[in-house]
């Protein structure tokens, strides 16, 4: 790499062809047809290691090109498409992994598609190149990567469209592929999204010049090309990204109202000038062949229908997954792209999820990369837990070791284990360590997911109070715990019997508002009170379901639920004594149980 | 009436034309250019009073037309689009108001539109239609008010785009405008959807057979007007409501996977041929140059840029507002639409909101008129609190009619009030009466909301936890009260320091958590406590912040605010015993404290 070139980024970047005839046989596609011949454009970033498994591969979203990252020349002014995510150093370390994207099959940036010559007939394929899927895209790609040599992919990555894909790359090549990354992405396109698409393809496949997909000699579809491309780019950006970028009031400000328009129609409006610059932009530098293909490729994706269920598509894939949904993301909307992680955990999988906060919709993936590229970077450092042997790091926080070490004679060896509000991982690292137990944990706090991350323990970011476990299949896991948490729970009897749906046994840990200390605080000095327990005031603490230890026996007891093991904490002398005198409620400061349903 | 006719609904309706030629001097526009005649088709149910101020005015949205309730005959299977809010003994009760629903200006279904043809030149206007606003639509319609002799409206009600119109009803005509009801609407729309209008126009416009607005001898616009439809259509649906609706997993089932497309680009999905359908289906009953000029008048429909700001808009009206949003609009969104209710609260107007829950979008307002109906029902029954001589009501429901007195001689004569957690108005009716006080209430619960119409309270729905009253103006107020509400909000503090931003003085009462027999509950029995005021189990308790007399001191005395009066209600004789003793954190059981900042 030139010194010259700007050091953040890959440089020089060279794009290369990967060509191959297929003679007779043709290039299968998975609807039974084929391509004569395959022209892939690709880019490649670092170098492939001796055993040529340093692989990353980046599948690209529906309209981008191969050049992924870097810069082709120090007076490049203009870098890749994810060079914020790719280059050295950087959170797809290019110093560490041999990183390759290149453009997809049906685009129009270098690889083979509706615009590419036939070479049986040297004239483009127009209406005659045929309907392909995202599973063809993936072998496609998988010509190039046995060309290039790859034995292992040490990850594949994609966000939107390149989610399909990597998913697809994780279930056809199930032993090479170690890790996928998804990215902003979803089982299949919601029916909202399908119904857009639906719009744009009749947009394009109705104006006049489109001419059966048969334009190459003459003007193409360009109004229509241009008025899908509006509509979709409406989809890619959130209502709130919108309304900052676009604020009407004060354009119109310096403006008479309502009698300047120039034409019957336009309002003059920068949303207007905006949307129209983006459709010719976008006929510019876009195929409307090569458009409606991939289109027609990312709405027929439907891993459901295919598969039967989603636990059957992923059931025999090898890799561990990071599934990253984006809050303000409509197109491919958080609640479906969680259904990825629901299939995976209840198939087995390892499998962490990531809900990134973002005002920039779906095209966040693309433009807010700081806590993303936290957690790619981390997930590609991180030896999950299932890995035994990859893993020797030692526990980095020192938690609370004396719970852990409690919590741990609970539970058996080889347990498989959840933990709701689970924080770092500390907890779950203790035990994989000591117990040799598997599992996950849930934790809301992106800071607890990313530290998760750093310590090799799969995690799903989730709210308890919002929807929570509901899609966790029953009897899971061996044991559910939820340590300190129960109190910050808005409905804890709901969450308890959940518990107890996905675990055969659930072992509850908090804080004893019945403990002598507490009952001191508000009898003798009439004040909520506040401990090592219990540090919080009042009306800033989390703590919202005080309880005490006597009321868990009743609530067990009128849920049904059996209290295996009972353990009471304690280090002041008078709760010790409290406790040898039998007095538990009055002993306890700290309550550990383990429980099950009768 | 008929007795034949279908009881439900109004029959026979009759539809009526209103024609009116201005001469020489035109119908003027707001722009400046004038029509030389207006034909305006309108239906009505009921009958105009003696004193002709029964008038409930319906506008229409975007695509409809004047036939809004009844049948035209008992063999008339469709009933008008609104039948199920208006008609005999129904929400708009055509028993007792005279109903009148017109066609918009600029619409294509018996008045005046570009389709219409000019009696000057006896051709259709086309492109010579001059542009339209909502303000010209309002104006059309008042000749055909004044027409009918009506010379009070006793509600003008709209939806969608019609709330654009009822809202310019209440600004241009103050005086005669008693009520308005704004569904489903907001000040302008949002960026988003002013995005998918300027793709929708350009479709239209761009489709060769538009020809500048001048198709009428010829084939026009129909490819450009059906793909706008189904775009537009999306719009008015929810995500979720199409997924209900479109289940592509279950209808793929019978078909094999991604080889049977009989077009290259066609799913044969549902969802296409319903869009297809919808685009049809309105071409042949719409016209698009009425689409564009009446959208075109939505665009720029903006009461914050035409006004300055929307307390501007709204500051001379003489109307009470019932302002209704929709959970999944997202045309409207719900954040979009309490704009209007906030602006109305800062200029002291009387608004009540209300926010449906419904899963059927901005469409919610046609097809799930259940609570809206009874929102509306009572809000045209109600005579709202200012109109002092309209109310003869007594207060329905016994509430705590001690809390209240209590409460009420804490209050000056003829102050402003907040009820913050307001249930259905009781305390605020109660006040009204006994100190002449003015002011609203919110609430979260839609019964509590439709408690508060009943009992003649302004009321506005909102969750304290999320948002809650950010909007309201500083000093806005006398008194903020937050009646037994306090213990159940999240951030108990903030929300003190935002009532005593917007009051000057707030009333706080809580039940008190030191009180003997809380603290004996917890230190004898050790369990949390139940009692008359604190009635719940620890898990299911709405109180999650409990907090005693001397926390309330604490607090207090941290964020700077004074207690200015503090009433302790105590029942047992033990509380009275401790109070006498000055013990009174152990005597009180429920606390009123009058605050106010330093």
């Amino acid at each position: 790499m030139s010194d010259n070139c700007l050091k953040e980024s890959y440089c020089p970047v060279v794009s290369r062809d990967f060509n191959k005839d297929y003679g007779d046989q043709g290039f299968l596609l998975e609807n039974g047809k084929t391509l004569p011949a395959l022209t892939i454009r690709y880019e490649t970033y670092g170098n492939l290691n001796e055993a040529k498994t340093n692989a990353v591969w980046i599948c690209s979203p529906l309209t981008a090109d191969a050049h992924a990252a870097g810069r082709y020349s120090e007076e490049d002014k203009k870098a890749g498409w994810w060079d914020e995510l790719i280059g050295p150093g950087k959170a797809i370390d290019t110093d560490r992994f041999f990183v390759v994207c290149s453009n997809i099959l049906g685009g129009c940036k270098g690889t083979t598609g509706p615009a590419s010559i036939n070479p049986r007939t040297q004239k483009p394929y127009g209406s005659t190149f045929p309907t392909i899927t995202i599973g063809d895209m993936v072998h496609a790609q998988k010509e190039l990567a046995n060309d290039l040599g790859i034995k292992e992919f040490f990850c594949v990555v994609g966000g939107s469209m390149g989610g399909f894909q990597a998913m697809k790359w994780a279930i056809y090549y199930p032993d090479q592929v170690k890790r996928i990354i998804v990215i902003a992405s979803s089982p299949r396109f919601s029916s909202q999204a399908l119904g857009f698409e639906v719009v744009a393809r009749d947009i394009i496949t109705q104006d006049p010049n489109f001419n059966n997909g048969d334009y190459y000699n003459q003007a193409g579809p360009h109004i229509g090309l241009a008025n899908a491309r509006k509509l979709a780019h409406i989809t890619y950006l959130s209502a709130i990204g919108m309304e900052k970028k676009f604020k009407r009031a004060q354009d119109q400000e310096n403006r008479n109202h309502a009698v300047t328009y120039s034409t019957p129609f336009d309002m003059e409006l920068p949303i207007e000038s905006y949307l129209r610059y983006q459709g010719t932009k976008f006929v510019d530098r876009f195929d409307a062949n090569s458009y409606l293909h991939i289109a027609h490729a990312t709405d027929t994706f439907d891993l459901e229908t295919e598969y039967g269920t989603l636990e059957k598509a992923f059931q025999n894939i090898g890799a561990q997954v990071l599934n990253v949904n984006l809050s303000t993301d409509w197109l491919f909307p958080p609640h479906e792209s969680r259904r990825i992680t629901s299939a995976l955990l209840n198939c087995g999988k390892s499998v962490t999820s990531l809900e990134l906060d973002t005002q920039f919709g779906h095209d966040g993936f693309l433009i807010e990369v700081g806590e993303l590229g936290k957690a790619v970077g981390r997930f590609l450092d991180s030896h999950i837990i299932p890995e035994k042997g990859g893993s020797t790091q030692s526990m980095p926080v020192f938690h609370d070791q004396s719970d852990f070490d409690r919590i741990s004679k609970l539970i058996p060896d080889n347990s498989r284990v959840l933990d709701l509000g689970c924080g770092g991982g500390e907890l779950l690292a203790h035990l994989a360590k000591t117990k040799n137990a598997t599992g996950f944990g849930v934790e809301k706090n992106i800071k607890g997911i990313l530290d998760c991350l750093e310590n090799d323990v799969p995690v799903i970011q989730r709210n308890l109070d919002e929807g929570g476990i509901a899609d966790i299949e029953k009897n899971s896991f061996d044991y559910a715990i939820i340590n300190r948490t129960i109190q910050e729970i808005r409905d804890p009897v709901a969450l308890l019997n959940e518990i107890l749906r996905v675990a055969k046994r659930a072992i509850v840990t908090f804080p004893n508002f019945g403990h002598w200390s507490a009952r001191g605080s508000l009898m003798l000095h009439g004040r909520m009170p506040k401990s090592k327990e219990l540090p919080y005031e009042w009306y800033d603490t989390p703590n919202i379901r005080v309880l005490t230890l006597k009321d868990f026996y009743t609530l067990c007891e009128k849920e049904g639920l059996k209290i295996e093991t009972l353990d009471i904490q304690n280090e002041s002398t008078l709760s010790k004594i409290f406790t040898a005198l039998g007095l538990k409620n009055f002993g306890a400061e700290h309550v550990i149980a383990t429980i099950s349903k009768r």
